[in-house]
């Protein structure tokens, strides 16, 4: 690998240098006072190797809400306690649409297209509520772990903010009971659904915790039980399905398996070499960070690291 | 009108002996208990004219549950209360698509094609809850002063069993409350609409109901104060709407404006002659009752009375 | 009947004035020249009693580009050649989409909503050049026995036009050949469909054409021989599907059975008492001539003759 | 690499055993005579490595009908000759539907969803019969090239019936007009595109040619002129569109940028390790091989060798 030669921290601060002239364009979700309320102007990155180096910048070790990243690790935990019969309720087929659609549950009859749009996700937490004895307190745990910080946690306002609005989720939650793809409430899935959105962490927290997609092996993990394998195929579902409708884009410009979060957050892996989480608060029309966006088209770029 | 000098009393025991042969065909609605408890071969007619005359065959005297058919009230009352206005909140165009489809409503931002399909129905009862003091208490009144009989009344199991199943109408009722289109809590919302739907009647009692809209003015009704003009345009949504995805079938084979309810019942009119309510539980695939169709295509054949 | 009593000369010359505000909204087609190329200001009227009594206004007796109002007769021509087995190739429901859509006729597997869309009243055309010996001449029988008059016309400018530009039907033939449901090659199809569509005639001529609906039963013509219940049903089918997606409205506003097309023509009829047309090239986004809505719907609201 | 002290002919000769279980599962392509009549039970294999080793197995020097195959080879051609332009007329997501449909195109405006469905690829090849000066010997010509095989040919046969049967394309080319997004006539784009497809290559020379993407820089080719960050992107873009609505299922158990061809092939890539063809008739319902699918899977599996 000649380019683990490249001065990634120069690098770092070069990226951040040139994604300023997208500054200001977009703007940060607004549909809970929590996320409307936060400097929409932060920016932060962390890179995060392997073989041990790390490479920060800007507000790289402040907390944000995680969002949609969040799907990721339930999928995992999910994945892990059920295996393939997880794929029996949701599908590995990118959607085509709206993160939060219901043509197509209804169409297809009430199987999500994939895990990582919001149909998809509450079909994760009914399973999650099913196999986990606290299922709010073991997916903290699980976090935890994987970052060795046990102070991450949920944010309750966040959560009984989106659990108050989230009528569009809600009626996503009534139409996948409707066609019994929901065995618990509806109203206990949305719960456990938006804690698990309102987590928070830090670039840096992000970075260390998606250390477990680029190494596709578990370490000191109590659940859940992931093998290579099924790491491998979570990877290849973030490539082909962790940006909504922007995730052909994603691949495209990126090259990277990754997640976003409407609170501006972006987690991605380079399987084998490294793992990186970017924050900035502006959105695109499609709900993706747009400084988080470029930063990654430039790392890749520039580093020539990239699986394609 | 020659027709008037058949003998309507034989017609419907002709009309009666000739579906007999479709008896058997089709399933009564399951969902709940309180409609699949209900005997499947019930048959009752009443056909009711303007002039006074009404000729009844059958269990026309038995009461069953209105179901949908209660739009055509609920409608009514709201256009009486609000006008135009009405139709800012829900279209007059005929659907397309199965009676609870999301995905109409998804397409065209939260607006119901029409009255008469599920979500329509749910915004005319979120308007009623909004508009009525009491939209229990008159609801019933309404159907009292139509039908001169105060017994009339909600079944409160109907009800109760619908709320605790209805998950698709609740997704329905949230994704109206997404788009701003429902003003109340979709629980106070669809608790409301299923009393409505709980409304039991005769066929007897449904069609002297009817005769509203076969005069086109109205008598003796404290609320809602309706207009010829408006009692015309609701024939005509009968017309186009009335049926879910077989309005178009309905009009072709029967030429009336009516309405079906899952309970089996049908009530159409023939503006300025008659109204007429038939009831039998199996329903077709598209929720219609089989030999209600059959009956009334059979009753405007033979009578040549139809609007066409 | 009183209303009979009106003044319907006067009555014509007073919604003329009425509408006269409305002009200038609207576009005319202009997708091809030879429509592009009118006076968008024309309006005519001619209102055709059943008992002989006409009355005529404005440009009533030029003639324009009936162009879909053809496929009413088209539609009733074929209804009568092959009697119900048309059903089998197109339904009798309202398309709730756009009248050029594929997307119902993809999802339908083929199988047209009802003949007055444009996907349905290709099928119509294969179906007649299927069965006739020579489909062109005969429509023009079947026109000129319809009016008396044996001038009127195909367009061949028109219909060389449409062929050359009509790539979105071009579409619609191929895709409904891909499921079969055309028979004869698109080209061919396509050839006779647009000559059809410009049949040129006047108000008048086209009043009394639809006097065949009016009355219900047939006279004098040699193809096709359609029964009195057969014309009922053209007669419901117009009311649900006359009007593509603004079915609803016209059923809701004016209470007739009725055709339109992009020519700014509208032709309906009152079963039992009249027929009218009118004609005004300007066109709403829904593709009805603007003044030609509003005329019917005054005439129906101060005349009080609507089937509803 | 560790995995490369695999023996690799082993591996395939192993993999073709474990495979042979599903053997006359599925059906051969038989919408054309030319695709019917090959011996469905075909099966041949080639893993090309960069550094210059070969494996082959089975029927793997046999030609056959490279089909949608060809759409990659084409789309890089229309990259290289206009560039990021491309993207304004067909896009970068995975499409969420069957390959042939025309829902998406209409709901998206005349845009195909990228470039390896078959409306994206009817807008590419109307792009190469627009850029090009003779389209049809060039892409001999370039396949010539990336093979260094000169015999490659088209299939004038499998070419003339395409033409004739292709109803569904024709209606995807005259909608692509419509929209305005073919800027030749269909019918012209409709030939070149069906030459396209009826290219005959053995799974040899395919893994041959596709070193272009697994090498990500180009060789020796006078068209098209692709830098390595383009050929990257073409690799994303089968990563997440290479097989239809199948893809995410592909990227989730194989792990490969890949596409696959209703004759039976599929060609894949490891960025910078090696390019793989495997061939065999019998397609699943989403029209991808079915033995070729599982022994890719396999392939990566075994030799630990995918992007993720």
């Amino acid at each position: 690998m000649a380019a683990k030669t490249l001065d990634y921290q120069k690098l770092l601060a070069h990226i951040a240098a040139e994604v300023a002239r997208y500054q200001g364009q977009g703007q940060q979700a607004s549909y809970i006072p929590e996320l409307a309320n936060r400097d929409p102007d932060k920016y932060g990155i962390t890179l995060d190797f392997l073989d041990g180096s790390r490479y920060c910048f800007g507000d790289s070790e402040e907390r944000f809400s995680i969002q949609s990243i969040s799907k990721v690790f339930a999928t995992a935990a999910a994945f892990g306690l059920i295996g393939d019969q997880l794929w029996e309720r949701v599908g590995v087929e990118p959607s085509g649409n709206p993160f939060n659609s219901l043509v197509q549950l209804e169409y297809e009859a009430g199987k999500p297209r994939n895990p990582f749009i919001n149909a998809g996700a509450l079909v994760v937490a009914d399973i999650l509520l099913s196999h986990l004895r606290d299922p709010y307190a073991e997916m903290l745990g699980f976090m935890h772990e994987l970052t060795g910080n046990s102070t991450i946690a949920y944010n309750k306002k966040v959560a009984a903010s989106e659990f108050a609005t989230g009528f569009r989720n809600a009626s996503l939650a009534f139409l996948l009971k409707s066609f019994d793809n929901l065995h618990n409430s509806p109203r206990d899935v949305l719960d456990l659904y938006f804690h698990y959105c309102s987590i928070e962490m830090s670039c840096t927290e992000l970075a260390r915790a998606f250390h477990l997609f680029a190494r596709r092996n578990q370490l000191n993990c109590q659940i859940p039980d992931l093998t290579s394998s099924q790491l491998k195929r979570l990877n290849a579902l973030m490539l082909t399905c962790g940006f909504y409708d922007e995730s052909g884009e994603f691949a495209f410009k990126v090259g990277l398996p990754g997640k976003s979060g409407v609170g501006g957050g972006i987690a991605a892996v380079y399987p084998g070499f490294y793992s990186v989480a970017v924050w900035s608060p502006r959105l695109n029309a499609k709900g993706n960070s747009i400084l988080g966006m470029h930063t990654l088209e430039l790392l890749t770029s520039k580093s020539k690291l990239s699986i394609f």
